[in-house]
């Protein structure tokens, strides 16, 4: 049997130097001012067993991690029709692109990449009449913890810093692939960036794409699973940003990471893990966090291949 | 003695069988209402002779042109520094691209693009405490018709179409670019958008430029004589969007063109000459206009080339 | 227990509909002239169980399967200092796109696009005094058929026609990222392309990747455990041409295709799947080949997900 | 009357302390070798008078300036049809881009970006039986120096360090754009560039294009002159890579430069200029000689605009 919490206690002992490297984001207050040598990391077991090391209690921004939450709103609402609105392919591009967009016609790549993200919001905003609820009801009840919320301080700045994600939500409308006002897609879309959640928080929350899209402690069929599937399949292949092949074969599992630092990772039929550490590597992922899934793929010996 | 009244006539009589074809801009209401049979043209020479052909006085939305007068602006206040905010250079991209914009950090390649007009409404924006005041005075004094006006019907439906541009305006300002909101700056492109013209207007209009930069009636130096060059070279490589070889190639003059179907020239120590006819080629400029300027350059022998 | 020998002959069955869609490959005659409706498939598991349906043992065009045995030459070579000559993310791009080796400056985004193969070819060629019967060496050892061979043929017609792939070379080379003369590298290009293999011999042939590298017959370590993991995430994230997210999504394993209408996929520690049908869906990947490994991991429940 | 004389000089002295900046190409090692410091001027006017400054007699390389005359014998051989197979817009790209061609499906922007200019040398291949002897003919009686001759080891040089030249004629190939074998276009494309003319050659040789296409010295008709506007327009548009519009800009006259620091302008029925000064700035055009133009048109007031 494999004893996680030695392993999470020796990961944590290994990546110690790392914490020093990257750059912590910094193009909004709240995430710039978090401590660079923060790290924190849980497993939790499809039996339900917790694991855990450093501040792995400590909420921090999830950022694009959110985006599985939306989608997963969005697949309940309107299953595979979403695919006529948002692509299934990596990018090759950065997060933020305009390019493909452009060359794609307004019809982004993947739900992954920011473009996607905002059409994922659309639709989650033409389906609930109260969006904002409803996606933390969801989150609440994945992770098992009823006092997550939203950090609005957050939510402001990247409003207020947000120029690129206009020109993308704006571009994207140019196109006819949005329905509802540009500003309140975007109020949406910074609503889920800001929300708070620990790696324990996040570990619990991923568990149902661990387990077939069923939830283990409520019951709940969040997804069918053969959507459960394709989701890890598109983490895989797409959630990592312009880093996802480097991902996969570095750590090879699915995983969504957050430029809040956070990166939530899924074995099938085993487990699910998040770790934190808010300093960046070149490609906008936790750097720590990286080597921390890394290395616990390594010595588990739990890659998906 | 060219005898420009006979050319215009013959020019009308010849471009008729095209007036068919092509198509009137249709994003907005105001322009896609245009009779496709439209056509006006005015000559104006330097000593002040007027010819004129068709509907001539005939007041349309000059759309881009517009962007010549913003530039006059944006140079009188700024003269050369202007240029370290927008390039020179020809686009090779579609009038409204993003991609080149993000290639290349969010400086626009030449003030015709749209992207670049954006720019130049932000200086003219710091440089003018009532900025679209100035603009139609400007457009007056140089047109000699003080019932000048916008079309506050067209300002308001292009910017209940204008996500294009809205998504250019906050891209740029997401490279840090604009200096003004970008609600602001959209408005007041818009407003100069929304200029109502005639080819009459149009031609006496533009001949400051054919005049070294001096208006004949009012002896305004509006450019210097340096300035009004390079405006003019401006025009020849940039001034009828990704087109613009084709058209020095069949027409060689500089010259602006707009969505509404006017296109203005100038040959420099001669005359200004306009020309309007609503319906578009497939570069989106005035079919039968860009025809009429090519017999015209052919009857007068009057190429830059 | 899995009766995987009902499985394939349902499939086989299923998929006959669509054996009249899509389009064979016709860019050379030895590819043009296979029948639209040939079908086979062919499953070998780790004790050596072996699987089959339709013309499963009928040689056919392997093309750009052979990728993974060029990759498995170089890696073998250099080990890790491959990745300092081509990188690992999926292109978001054609498989023969050059303006990502542009904007990249003549590093390929991975080994399996045309330009990441050529780069692999060249380190290859570096390492072997040999190369052609190396790799066929190779081959016959992994697939356990000493009678496997080239078609001279299509190398020649590949070369003929070959020109988009000579620029690929020529643009690398200008890069400096290429050592060997660009005819050279191009030559064993085709080579490797021309190899002929059956659904058998391909199962057979990529079973090493599914059992941590090891082969099961010869008990060759052709790589380590690391490198196969690893391999075959490079699979599932690029294997596909820009098809990988889909096929991701659809069909949840790692899997390498190629033009000659062949799909060779793993599931690590179980088995490996090959199908070959030569009509091709919109992306180049076999149309009827996709489906019925959709249809495979659907009625096993083996996805790696 | 303008005293050519005077202004020649000025502009040698003006422009001395500008021979130090810039880059000599070095790509290759006959250029690479010509002093930093050299520089040359002249001017032939439609009169037939020559004024000189500098080493305005000393042949160098004329690289891309042979552009003009390959497009020459092109229009001569088969007029507006070439149009069908390269374009006229200035590329908004480097000179030698992959991107724009991959784009626009093998169709060249223009004739004067390398990829235009191989079409245009295929072309030349199709009309002529012994075209590099067409082509020195033809350079020879345009300059009037029966002297002129190739650079056999630029040619040789050239081709040995041609591999983006290689790509790109293999591209254009793989999308049928050249009928000619690639070896043979390409060979052709690198003779042309190693011609060698002095700055007197190349006033001489431009001035039928002053001249309504009509050799002054011959009573040649070399091209109509329609034809001779239009491939001036051709040069102020695109002649001067990616700086065309600053060009115009600045200098406003037609002209084509070459990598070997020459450059060749045109004021339609007045005159030809030609400048020579190896060091190249950021765009690939003579750094002082660029400034010597700007002098030029300057002084003398003879701008097209």
């Amino acid at each position: 049997m494999t004893d996680f919490q030695t392993i999470l206690d020796e990961i944590h002992h290994e990546i110690r130097p790392l914490l020093a490297q990257g750059a912590v984001a910094d193009y909004i207050p709240r995430l710039a001012s978090v401590p660079h040598e923060k790290f924190g990391m849980a497993v939790v077991t499809l039996d339900g067993q917790l694991y855990q090391t450093g501040a792995a209690t400590e909420a921090f921004s999830v950022q694009s991690i959110s985006k599985i939450y939306t989608l997963t709103l969005a697949l309940q609402a309107i299953g595979d029709r979403l695919w006529q609105r948002v692509g299934r392919e990596p990018s090759g591009n950065a997060f933020n692109s305009l390019v493909q967009l452009e060359l794609e016609n307004g019809l982004p790549r993947n739900p992954f990449i920011n473009a996607g993200a905002l059409v994922v919001a659309d639709v989650v905003l033409a389906a609930s009449a109260q969006p904002r609820t409803q996606l933390l009801t969801e989150i609440r009840r994945r992770a098992d913890n009823h006092g997550l919320r939203d950090d609005p301080e957050v939510a402001i700045s990247e409003k207020a810093h947000g120029f690129r994600n206009a020109a993308l939500a704006n571009f994207i409308r140019s196109f006819g692939n949005l329905d509802h006002p540009v500003e309140e897609v975007l109020d949406f879309y910074f609503y889920q960036c800001s929300l708070a959640m620990s790696c324990v928080d996040l570990a619990r929350g991923f568990l149902f794409l661990a387990n077939g899209g069923r939830c283990p402690w409520t019951g709940d069929t969040v997804l069918s699973a053969d959507q459960a599937k394709r989701v890890n399949a598109l983490m895989l292949t797409c959630g990592t940003y312009d880093a996802a092949g480097d991902f996969a074969y570095h750590v090879g599992m699915p995983a969504k990471s957050g430029v809040g630092g956070g990166i939530v990772g899924v074995i099938p039929n085993r487990l699910a893990v998040a770790v934190w550490s808010p300093a960046l590597n070149a490609k906008g992922n936790s750097l720590a966090g990286s080597a921390a899934l890394e290395l616990f793929t390594t010595k588990t010996g739990m890659s998906i291949f």
